[in-house]
C-alpha cells in the first residue's frame, strides 16, 4: 500500500425508498496532523478543473463541519451508495487523520450546513442497478451553494451527479483546523458564495490510458487512478491491460493457462473478481472502463502458453531471438504478431472477447491493431501457400483480413475501436467504427479523409504522450521529447485541425505507456498534466487562459498532495504565494511566442 | 510526513567501553506486509551502487535473521550510535511492518550472525565527538563476508565504516519472508559469498545541493534524503538554504528579524535546534553539510525585513517592480542584490556568516557570488559617488571588493566556495579558494586556466541539473532540456575536460534546484539517478559499463522504494525480469551511438 487514506467518518444509510437521509456521523475529529494549506494568498474567484462552462459567485464564505454536515439526496439505493463513496474518498480525505485517534466528534456551529442532490431526468434509474455511462450521456449538472438552501446539486442524468460532486470537492477548503484558526472542532469552509455553477462539457469522450502489461499496477493504485479521475471529470479509463510483455487478465472460462503463463507472476494477475470490483468502483464514479486486445501484434505474452506457442510469429523467446533483425523499442523486441492462418487464433480471440464482453460492461472494445510487423509472417513457410488459397494478395490484406475476422468475434452489442496512426492507414475499417488515433496531430486531415464515416477518438503523440521525454531504455533521448508540459497539454485544441462542428471527433485520450513505468512513480507522471486535457475538452473553446490554467492546476496538484497522492507541483512556490504575479502582463512576450 | 518507516528492532546497546556488543532484540516479527521483491531473475554477481574498486565472490548463500544478528562493534559510544542509527534506517527498514505486530520474534536458525565492525586507524575518536568529515578525510574500508568469520567490516577511519554499511545494506537482500519462500521467520540473505570487498573513492567530494529557498521542504525530508545519499556513499550535502525567495535560516543572535520577514511562514524556518539536528544526522552518516549564503545577488529576501531593506537593490516588491526591466526567470524578479555602499550590508553579512559557523561544523562555508545583476547597481544614484572616493572603477570591481570584504568576514578557519560559470569569468579570488562551476562543460578547461590557483568542484549544467526538463514556469520548455538521463549524468567524466591527475578538482555535485520542485516529487526527481554521479566518481574510471551500471540503478531504486522512498524506475521490467537481455550485445550499436 502506498499511503493509507483513512475516511474520518462513518454513514449512516436510512433507506427511504428514493429519499435517503445520509447523516454523516463523526466519531472521529483527531486533525493533529490535518494537512497544512501553506499560507497561500488565494486568487479571489473559485478555482475548479475542469473550469465550469459557467459559474457566478460572490464574496460569503461558509463553513462547514464534516461532523454535521448533513447529505440528502433524493435517488436510488445503488446512487447513493456511489455518492457516499464519493464523499469518503474525495472529501473526507483531505484530512489526514491520526492513526490512533483518541478524540470524538464536537460539531462546531456553522452555516453550511446541508447538501441536497436530485436526479431531474425523466426515467429514474432502477434501486439495484448502476446506470451504464454512455456516449450520449448526459453530463450536465447545476450546483447553488448559498446560506440559505446550503450546497444543492441537481442534474438530469447520474453522470452529471457525479461531475457536480467533483466541483463541490473543489470548492471546499481549508485545512480542518477552523475558518483562520479562530474556530474549534474541524471546520472546513466555501469561499465566494453565493456560487452559482451551470456546466456541461464540450467533448463527451476524456479519457486516460493505462498500460498493464509492460508494468503490474495494484487494484489499490488503480482504484486511487479512478478516484483521481473522477475529481477532474474524467469519465473514461481505457485499459491496456495484455501486451508483448505479460497477460495478467484472468481468462477464467476460455484459456486460464494464458493467463497463467503470460502473466509476470502468479500475483501480477487481475482477477476477474478484481476486475469487477474496478469495474464497479468505476461506474460509481461515472466513469467507463474500455477494455483492449491489442491484435494480431503485441501478443508475445499469449505464446508464452504451450497451446498457443505455435501461432505466435516473431516470438522473441527469451533463450534466443527467432527473428533477430526484428526491431526493437525500449528495450523489448517489439513486436510479436499472430498468425491468421490458425483457426487457434480465432480461438484465443473469440474467447478473449466472450470473457471481456461479460467482464466490461461499456460498449466499446479495442481491438488494437497496432503496430504490425508484417515481416514477422516471413517465418512460416506455408503461409503464402495458404494465402493464396485464401485469395490474400499481400500481407497488408493479411491484416485487414483478420481485423474483420477478429471484429465478427466480438460480443453482440459491441463497437469496436482500432489504433490509428501513419503506419497504419492502409488499414480497412467498417463504417461507424472508432480510430483511436495516435499519430502526429499534422496528420490528423489525412486521417478523417482517408476515412471520413468513422469516429475519432484523439490521443496525438505530439501533445499527449505522458510517459515520454524522461530517457528511454538506454538512458538516451525519448523517442517522444520534449517534455509535453501542461501548457503544450492544454494546447492541443482539435478545431485547429479539424472543422469545430465535427461531429465524428468523439473526444480525447491522454495514454500512460509503462514500458519505463512504476507504480512509485505513476502519479507523478499523470497528474497534474492530464488534468490540463480534462479542462481543455471539458470547457467551451475560449481564448488563452494561461493564468487561470496555472491556478487551476497548482489548485488540482494541491488537492491531489491533501489527499496523499503525490504530485508534482507545476508552478514555483512564488507565483502560488503572490497570485497571478508571475502572469497576465507580466509574462514576456518572448516566452509567450516560444510556448 | 510522506511515509511510515518503523524500524522493527529494538537494540540493547551493552556499554563496554571501546567493545560494545549491539544485541539486535527483536520484539516484533510481524512481516505480513513484507516488501515482495517481484520474481526477478538477479544478476549472478552482487549489484552495489556505487561499483566498488575492488570485490571478489563466489557462489554460496547465507541466511540472516533480524532477530538475532548479533552486531559487534569496536568503536568509541559516539560512533556505534551512528551504526545503530544507520542499520535501523537502512537495514531493517526493508520490511514493512504492520502496524499492529501481534507476533512476537521467533528466531530462525542462520549461517550469519554476527556483524563485526573495528577501527584501525591509529588514532581513535574520542568516545563523546562525532569526528569531522574533512576533504581528506579516509573513506576506504574493506568488508568480508563468509560463513566462517560472519560479516566484518574494518576501516582506518569512521567515514569507512559507513560506506561499508552502505555497501553491507545493499547485499542483504530477499523479502523476509524466508529464502525461497522455503524457511520461516524473517530471513534475508547474502548471496554470492564469499564475499570481499575492498574499496576507496576516486574523488573526495561527491555531493548534493538542496535548495530550501524557493521551496521549503520538512525536517523529516531532510533527514531521509541523508539516509538515501549514505547508501549512494554521497559524503556532502551543500544546503543553499536562503535565497531571492525566501529566509528560512534561523538566526538568533544577531537579526532575528530578518527570518521573521523573509521566511515564508513562521512554521517554514530550519530552527538553529533543528539544524543541529540535522547536521549531527548527517555527521553520524559522515556526511558533511556546507552551508550557503549566496551574495551579493539572489538576496531579495533580506529586504523583506525593514531595517535591511535599503541595502537591496532591484528588491522588486510584490507590489510593483522597482526596476520593470529586471529580467526574470522561472517567474521571479532576477535577482536582488546587496548594495555594497552600505555599512549594514557586512552588518548582515558578519551576522549569518558568525551564526552559520556555529551551526555547521564544516570547514567550507559557501558565498554564493552568483549571477549578480549589476544593472541594479543603478538604482542607488549615490553609490557612483562612493565608488569613486572608494577608487572602484566599475561594477566589476564593486562586485569583487565586495566579495573580498565578504570573505574577512567568515569565521576563522573557514574556506570559501564561490559558484562560478561563464558569466562570472571576471572575477578575482584567492588562491586555495574553492570554485563550484555550474557553467558549461565546454568552458571548464577555460576556468582553470583562467583560476589555475583554485580548486573546483564541478556541477556542470549539461550534466547534472536535476531539476531541469520538466518544463519551465510557463508551461514552455525548460532552459536546459533535454532530461539529464542516468547515462547522462554517468557519462560525465572530468578527466575527459580536464588532465587526469588534476588534483584541484576536489569533486563534482549535483544541485536540485527548486524553483518548480516540491516536497512529493523530491525523491522522484533526485533518484535513482544522482547515484549514477555517486557511481562514477567514485568508482575508478573505466571503460562503459551499461549493463552493470543499469543493474545498479535499478537495483538501488528497488532499495529505495523498499524502503518507503518513491523513486521511479529507469529500466523496463523486461529487462529487469531478464537481466542483462536488453544489453550488451544486443544494444543495437546505432542506440549506443546517440548516447
Amino acid at each position: 500500500m502506498m499511503h493509507q487514506i483513512l475516511p474520518i467518518l462513518q454513514y449512516n444509510i436510512i433507506n427511504m425508498k428514493h429519499h435517503i437521509l445520509l447523516l454523516l456521523l463523526c466519531t472521529t475529529a483527531a486533525v493533529s496532523h490535518a494537512y497544512q494549506f501553506e499560507n497561500v494568498t488565494a486568487p479571489p474567484y473559485p478555482v475548479i478543473t475542469p473550469k465550469p462552462k459557467s459559474i457566478t459567485f460572490d464574496k460569503d464564505t461558509l463553513t462547514i463541519d464534516p461532523c454535521s454536515l448533513q447529505v440528502s439526496v433524493t435517488l436510488p439505493k445503488k446512487l447513493t451508495e456511489s455518492v457516499s463513496q464519493f464523499i469518503s474518498n474525495s472529501i473526507n480525505t483531505f484530512v489526514k487523520v491520526d492513526l490512533f485517534p483518541t478524540q470524538t466528534c464536537n460539531p462546531s456551529p456553522t452555516n453550511l450546513t446541508t447538501l441536497s442532490i436530485t436526479l431531474t431526468g425523466e426515467t429514474q434509474p432502477n434501486d439495484n442497478v448502476l446506470p451504464p455511462v454512455l456516449q450520449d450521456t448526459d453530463e450536465s449538472y447545476t450546483l447553488t451553494i448559498d446560506s440559505v438552501k446550503g450546497a444543492v446539486i441537481s442534474a438530469p442524468q447520474f453522470s452529471g451527479v457525479m461531475r457536480a460532486l467533483g466541483t463541490f470537492s473543489q470548492v471546499v477548503t481549508g485545512n480542518g483546523q477552523g475558518v483562520e484558526g479562530k474556530a474549534g472542532g474541524s471546520l472546513y469552509e466555501v469561499r465566494h458564495t453565493p456560487i452559482v455553477v451551470t456546466d456541461a462539457p464540450r467533448y463527451k469522450y476524456r479519457g486516460i490510458m493505462l498500460d498493464t502489461s509492460r508494468r503490474f499496477y495494484s487494484v489499490d493504485t488503480i482504484t486511487k487512478l479512478l478516484d483521481s479521475m473522477a475529481v477532474a471529470k474524467f469519465n473514461v479509463l481505457h485499459w491496456h491491460i495484455v501486451d508483448d510483455q505479460s497477460f495478467p487478465l484472468e481468462l477464467k472460462t476460455s484459456f486460464p493457462s494464458v493467463t497463467f503463463n503470460g502473466a509476470w507472476t502468479q500475483e501480477q494477475v487481475y482477477s476477474q473478481k478484481q476486475i469487477w470490483g474496478i469495474v464497479g468502483h468505476a461506474l460509481r464514479l461515472a466513469i467507463r472502463i474500455v477494455p483492449e486486445f491489442d491484435n494480431p501484434g503485441h501478443t508475445r505474452a499469449v505464446g508464452l502458453d504451450p497451446y498457443f506457442r505455435e501461432i505466435v510469429r516473431c516470438f522473441n523467446d527469451v533463450d534466443g531471438y527467432t527473428v533477430p533483425g526484428a526491431y526493437r523499442i525500449e528495450g523489448v523486441p517489439h513486436t510479436s504478431t499472430l498468425d491468421p492462418s490458425y483457426e487457434k487464433t480465432y480461438e484465443l480471440l473469440s474467447g478473449v472477447f466472450q470473457e471481456m464482453g461479460t467482464l466490461f460492461p461499456d460498449s466499446l472494445i479495442h481491438l488494437g491493431g497496432d503496430e504490425v510487423d508484417t515481416t514477422c509472417f516471413d517465418e512460416n513457410p506455408n503461409l503464402k501457400t495458404w494465402m493464396t488459397q485464401q485469395n490474400i494478395a499481400n500481407y497488408s490484406e493479411l491484416v485487414i483480413t483478420h481485423l474483420a475476422k477478429a471484429r465478427t468475434l466480438l460480443p453482440e452489442g459491441k463497437r469496436a475501436i482500432y489504433w490509428s496512426d501513419e503506419g497504419s492507414f492502409y488499414q480497412r475499417y467498417r463504417d461507424g467504427d472508432v480510430l483511436m488515433y495516435w499519430g502526429s496531430s499534422a496528420n490528423m486531415k489525412n486521417l478523417t479523409e482517408l476515412y471520413p464515416k468513422l469516429s475519432y477518438i484523439l490521443a496525438p503523440v505530439d501533445y499527449y504522450y505522458l510517459d515520454c521525454s524522461f530517457g528511454n531504455e538506454y538512458g538516451g533521448k525519448s523517442w517522444c521529447d520534449p517534455m509535453k508540459t501542461w501548457w503544450r497539454i492544454y494546447s492541443f485544441e482539435p478545431s485547429d485541425f479539424l472543422p469545430e462542428t465535427d461531429e465524428r471527433v468523439l473526444g480525447t485520450e491522454v495514454p500512460v505507456w509503462s514500458e519505463l513505468m512504476n507504480e512509485e512513480a505513476l502519479f507523478q507522471k499523470i497528474w497534474p498534466r492530464a488534468a490540463a486535457m480534462a479542462d481543455k475538452m471539458w470547457g467551451p473553446k475560449a481564448a488563452v487562459d494561461l493564468v487561470g490554467l496555472v491556478q487551476r492546476q497548482v489548485s488540482f496538484g494541491e488537492h491531489l498532495n491533501a489527499r496523499g497522492i503525490p504530485v508534482t507541483h507545476i508552478s514555483g512556490r512564488w507565483c502560488e504565494v503572490i497570485a497571478d504575479h508571475c502572469f497576465a502582463e507580466h509574462i514576456p512576450q518572448s516566452i509567450m511566442a516560444s510556448q
